[in-house]
């Protein structure tokens, strides 16, 4: 038994930057796979795990459960080359993973959602044509800084990068064009680079 | 000049959360308010402050900027009592966070935007209606754990506390009634017990 659990779905964006960041610093976890629409995340069982019945969750071998992706990732990186020591800089990395969670999921991961998972129905047309501008402002937001740093929060890779790259990366599928954010393209590359980088899936 | 200006819309939760915060820990800073519906997160001195146009925004004397409401206080909370040592629960305030921004706040802060803000026009009543199911799930979860510890960390404020506070507190205005969640009535007493405490406004 490795020194933690995982429970998530291998398709989400959300659960896929835990598997990209134990990847990219080498993480022995155990995976239990969570069927969302069999109504795995419903079972009182999950419910005592995560009362918001949400994954992925992390659960400690002592028990102690810990929900929300990106404060997942922040909890493993923990003195690892992907928090950065200076204050400021690990501000910004929460920063950019704030605005991944309320400016950027929200639309991107939705559209894609709507449009892959449920086959573009003609009554989530509204919402899913809704969600185009705000997801094509947070990649404008990324494209400024992408153009004037090669990581996020600098010159270093961070957390910040694993959780905007789980969905920018697969952007397309919501019907995000990525031919206007070059610099966006460029750091899709640079991190499909990095040593131990998995992809989705 | 104080250490640190602060621009934001002194009716804001999000912005709120700033001044409580520098308030319970006695911090000093210069407040710029900014008026969103006359333009002001639009115009070009503002975007180049947060190319995302949105306040609360803190600047440093030597002119770096950090956004999101939940980033900032973290960062001037550090090395206070409102942030644990200890890093699981450190991973725990960023739970809640991330939980605050992504299943309470787009729910609760919405439909109270729609309510007090706009009157409830019939064209966002429909919208608003749906905002109350989410709010509620988010309730409820926050009430699952106040109804074992005294704030959501444990035994100890910290700034997981504060960013809950902000919109939690004036849900009622959102249409949220919270007399079905007695433990969240009296983390909320609590809250204002805590000495420096300053209300919204
Ligand atoms: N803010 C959460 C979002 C997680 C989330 O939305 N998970 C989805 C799968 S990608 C889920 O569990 N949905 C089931 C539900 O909400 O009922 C995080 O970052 O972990
Ligand atoms: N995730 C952001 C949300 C901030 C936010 O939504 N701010 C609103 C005021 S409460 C705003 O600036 N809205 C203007 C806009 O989005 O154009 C945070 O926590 O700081």
């Amino acid at each position: 038994m490795a020194q933690w659990t995982i429970y998530g779905d291998s398709q989400s964006g959300n659960c896929y930057k835990i598997q990209l960041l134990c990847a990219l610093l080498g993480l022995d976890y155990d995976w239990v796979e969570v069927d969302i629409l069999a109504g795995d995340t419903r079972t009182d069982a999950f419910l005592a795990k995560n009362p918001n019945g949400k994954i992925p969750l992390l659960a400690l071998q002592n028990g102690q459960t810990l929900s929300e992706s990106n404060a997942i990732i922040n909890y493993l990186a923990a003195g690892s080359a992907l928090l950065p020591q200076n204050a400021f800089e690990q501000a910004k990395v929460q920063q950019w993973q704030f605005f991944e969670q309320y400016s950027h999921e929200p639309y991107i991961a939705v559209a894609r959602f709507i449009a892959k998972y449920l086959g573009l129905p003609e009554e989530r047309r509204a919402e899913y044509d809704a969600k185009q501008a705000g997801g094509n402002k947070a990649l404008k937001v990324m494209e400024q800084q992408l153009s004037q740093t090669p990581f996020l929060v600098g010159e270093q890779l961070t957390t910040a990068d694993i959780s905007l790259f789980a969905y920018t990366h697969v952007a397309d599928e919501g019907g995000f064009s990525l031919t206007h954010y070059p610099a966006i393209q460029k750091w899709l590359s640079l991190m499909r680079q990095q040593a131990g980088f998995v992809a989705m899936g």
